[in-house]
């Protein structure tokens, strides 16, 4: 026999060893980043799978679930990112890379339909072409924290319809990019656009994440919300939501994307000249959603 | 506004609650174990998520590697199995649920090709179809820990073939089902079969999990064994393998299965008489492998 024909039991994987054998087979991982990265990864996942003393039809049940989770992506559906959402995870890496500072608008998770770039639109301009919902006059502007206008930032909102569906998940139902809009602040930081008012909509649950929130006995509900990219050149990219005040399901996000610094609410407005102006029917919803921006060199699309 | 326009921060998501506020969301789960799996999941991929305060950019390569390794999977390829593999978790729930009892045969992972039955083979049949490889014969004994023989057990056999693949990874290349047999002890609770001695190979690399080897700079190579998966009525089945003693990689399997108690030598016979009866040329090279099983009135296909 040679050495080699009886391996050492000291370095193989034991289940007492098991998370130290598997981050050793990754001490050669030239970016430290990465070595961190996996070695935490390996460490949390064998204490969770101890922890719970996985059963092999479990594990074989996990495997499923993942499996049928990369199957049911395409490119309008990103089921893993809603895997992500509903497990608290992305939320959570929203939080821990953006974290609050008084000042500033909050983040919340982009959640999965902003995989189509929207289109570039005039301020006022309407981005419901449906013509489904209550129409709703957005204002808004775009600061730094000290107050200063960011001429010239970009908006770019998206959001569902009044049936609770974004544009991707109902081809040849809604016009093509339907209630998206990628709009710039005027030379005073400000913008405007019509839309309608969100309502709450349940995320998609024709998959296994919607097989999950059953099982769990979970609702699949969202409130009511309008998604919001601020981004502008100096300035660190805002990912956040507006929600509605007085929405059901403000206290159980699906997502757990609420934070109340983004609650607004939708006042009825009164003023036939000002609803001719704008090019809504009197009298008409409205809602003001100021953005302060981070100051930031480098931005987070650098 | 009702009491709802506000909704209380302190129930809300946040860095610190994260994983209390997730994890409460499944309490009205009804099955309690799916209830303990989730919280403890939830708590161990968000305590992760912020030992390496993991960024967006890296979450979001993080959600392109799960899905990509969902769309590798096919009716003939299991990338999820695979990635369970090179990260220990295969081997820990293996090992976790099959405790190493000193007279037992000790259990090692299944992977990821145990997709297709294997046909049922008389006793000495060749399981080597497509005539490569070094002709190896197979001999062993399934009883219980008593020594008392099991007769009628079902072995069930697969391994790569000469070239390291798969049959199934060789549609149009391999015969089908090459390299798989089922057979049935005889009334001692012996077997025999005649099959080719195994050669290191690698595993996969064409998909996320060989790009996840490369970026860590791990081999990709398992050391030579043949797959086995024993079975009898009031035993509990064993899912393991047979490891050629002084095989490469002996010390350090892409996916952590070797044990060695289940390393075996392979020493070449010089008998005319029994080559002949066996039906190989002589000389030629042998191996054999005792299984013990559990007995257990329950077993695992119950």
């Amino acid at each position: 026999m040679t050495r080699h024909d009886t391996p050492d039991p000291d370095e193989l994987f034991s289940e007492e060893r098991s998370a130290e054998v598997v981050a050793a087979s990754f001490a050669g991982t030239l970016d430290p980043r990465l070595r961190l990265i996996l070695t935490s990864l390996v460490r949390h996942l064998h204490d969770f799978v101890k922890d719970v003393e996985l059963t092999e039809r479990e594990w074989a049940a996990a495997i499923e679930l993942l499996t049928a989770t990369g199957k049911m992506c395409t490119d309008t559906r990103q089921e893993f990112i809603l895997l992500s959402d509903v497990l608290g995870v992305s939320m959570l890496v929203e939080t821990l890379n953006n974290r609050a500072d008084g000042a500033l608008t909050e983040s919340t998770v982009e959640g999965p339909f902003h995989m189509v770039a929207s289109p570039p639109r005039e301020l006022g301009a309407d981005i419901a072409e449906d013509g489904k919902g209550t129409p709703c006059l957005v204002t808004g502007s775009v600061t730094g924290p000290d107050g200063r206008p960011v001429p010239g930032a970009t908006i770019d909102v998206w959001q569902a319809n009044d049936d609770g569906f974004y544009d991707v998940q109902q081809p040849g139902v809604q016009p093509p990019l339907n209630l998206r809009g990628l709009f710039t602040a005027d030379g005073d930081g400000r913008f405007w656009f019509r839309s309608i008012v969100p309502r709450h909509y349940p995320i998609p649950q024709d998959g296994p994440v919607g097989r999950l929130l059953t099982a769990t006995s979970r609702h699949p509900n969202r409130p009511a919300h309008i998604h919001f990219e601020v981004s502008a050149p100096g300035h660190r990219t805002v990912t956040t939501h507006l929600f509605v005040a007085g929405t059901p399901f403000i206290d159980s996000d699906a997502v757990f994307g609420v934070k109340p610094s983004l609650v607004r609410e939708f006042p009825t407005v009164d003023d036939p000249e000002r609803a001719a102006r704008v090019g809504l029917p009197n009298p008409f919803r409205t809602v003001n959603f100021d953005v302060v921006l981070r100051p930031d060199a480098t931005d987070r699309e650098a």
